[in-house]
């Protein structure tokens, strides 16, 4: 098994590389003065021809370039005779827009797996994707593995006063009950309600009572962070002693940062499959520990 | 047959549809906030389920962007239930990645092209593709269809004096020689040679004397305009009274059109597969002419 690192592996390559004990290589990459992308593989360094290849790289902004790289790397490790190609995207962009919300649209995380499974891949794994149904487009073998017990480790060690486990929406509640589980601590999901006088919206945790509670909001993804800041503003104001901020993905478009630190939120805490200053815990454990199991 | 313009069409969609008298659409298209396109048949407008979908998207820069609109609008097309999609590609990036320079290389453009053909294309037509053999990785039918009839009409009407046809290398002869054939006029080819004594690299026209004459470079594309710039200037050393450049896609990177007209070239035409603002011809005709000859 010999790891490659895209140009988008925000080194992840190497720490799997090193954790499992096999070869590694980093492909070579440049920009043509178009704007048009090119690698290479180094074969002068590693010869891949009957291996398996694993190739590394997260599909973080600016998602369009990382993926055509991506299928450039699957496609030329096929041709270059690779027995076997493993995609590792630790971030899948476009997994959001998943079904048609309207008609007429575009279904872009079935065009994207797909694309990546034409170009080569023979197996697909991915972190938290934002629906796990959305991987059944394939055909290959995939896994969505989870960075929430990593998370969760890592919360632990922190020992907070009092931590809930709050999940953004109903929908996103298996990733809270998950770390939840691991902390030992009960768990909820945010609702928002509109109030009726004023008209102003509020986001609460749905039955929990939160007041002089360490609040933890889990999340497979901070974007904007929107519904992250106003739910950390109407815990604050319920009476919550502290507000952390847990994804595994931390996009943070825009001025996501700033916004999420002025709603009174004290600590963001994301990995490393979006390079960001808050991404600190890796997700190599985990990828490393599933091919290990996969060797 | 309906034509569809997506995000990338340059107007080329809504001439052929004229042209051809055929009804289009132009596709719904935003950027979320993250960087990811979105778009959207408009259904409510036009159905084009069981119609021949003929999906308009060129591939200039930024190349990455409308590759993955134009997988996207081709994969929706599908979905729809359209009978044919067709992919008119006039401007078809990473063409000039077309085979392994050095062991290694991604071949971009058979990813590009195989990555179009698995969305769901059922048919793909370019224009002046750097090179025509490239096609051959598809298995679905194909055309290269060429500016250059469209580009050599013009110059007629230009009534140069004395006009002569240069291709910027030997392999490139074959656009000089069409555009010559319509002109009635000689061709060559450039070569660069150094000079022995100065060190000086200087391009000339292989063999013709082109002294008193306009000299009309012909390419297929124009990137940074290295080739071109030290053409015109060795021409107007050898007593050529003008340059013109023409090419079919100008890309035209960095600073091309200051450094073009700096090395005295006095006039720059190109075709409408990349928007520039030298690109005054339309080819939305050579396309038209072709889906007429395929309806």
């Amino acid at each position: 098994m010999i790891i490659v690192g895209g140009p988008a592996a925000n080194n992840i390559d190497l720490e799997i590389a090193k954790l499992i004990n096999a070869p590694s290589v980093t492909l070579e990459y440049k920009k043509f003065p178009d704007g048009e992308s090119y690698i290479r593989y180094p074969v002068e360094e590693v010869d891949i021809s009957g291996e398996t290849v694993v190739v590394v790289q997260s599909l973080y902004p600016p998602q369009d370039k990382h993926f055509l790289e991506l299928l450039l790397a699957l496609s030329t490790a096929k041709d270059l005779g690779a027995k076997e190609v493993i995609a590792v995207v630790p971030y899948l962009a476009y997994a959001r827009q998943d079904k048609r919300f309207r008609r007429g649209e575009a279904i872009s995380v079935n065009v994207v797996l797909k694309a990546i499974e034409s170009a080569g891949a023979d197996r697909f794994i991915t972190i938290d994707i934002h629906k796990e149904k959305s991987l059944e487009v394939l055909s290959i073998p995939h896994e969505n593995l989870t960075a929430m017990r990593e998370l969760a480790k890592y919360l632990l060690k922190r020992n907070y006063k009092n931590p809930v486990i709050l999940a953004p929406d109903k929908g996103a509640i298996g990733h809270a009950k998950e770390v939840a589980k691991i902390l030992g601590t009960e768990y909820d999901y945010i609702v928002k309600v509109r109030d009726r006088k004023t008209g102003e919206v509020r986001a609460e945790a749905k039955s929990l009572d939160v007041e002089g509670s360490t609040v933890i909001i889990v999340d497979d993804i901070i974007s904007t962070g929107g519904t992250m800041a106003l739910a950390a503003k109407c815990s604050l104001a319920l009476g919550a002693r502290a507000v952390i901020a847990v994804c595994t993905h931390a996009l943070l478009v825009n001025n996501a940062l700033t916004r999420l630190k002025e709603s009174g939120i004290s600590e963001i805490i994301a990995t490393n499959t979006v390079p960001s200053p808050v991404s600190r815990i890796s997700v190599a454990n985990v990828l490393a520990e599933y091919l290990r199991r996969i060797l």
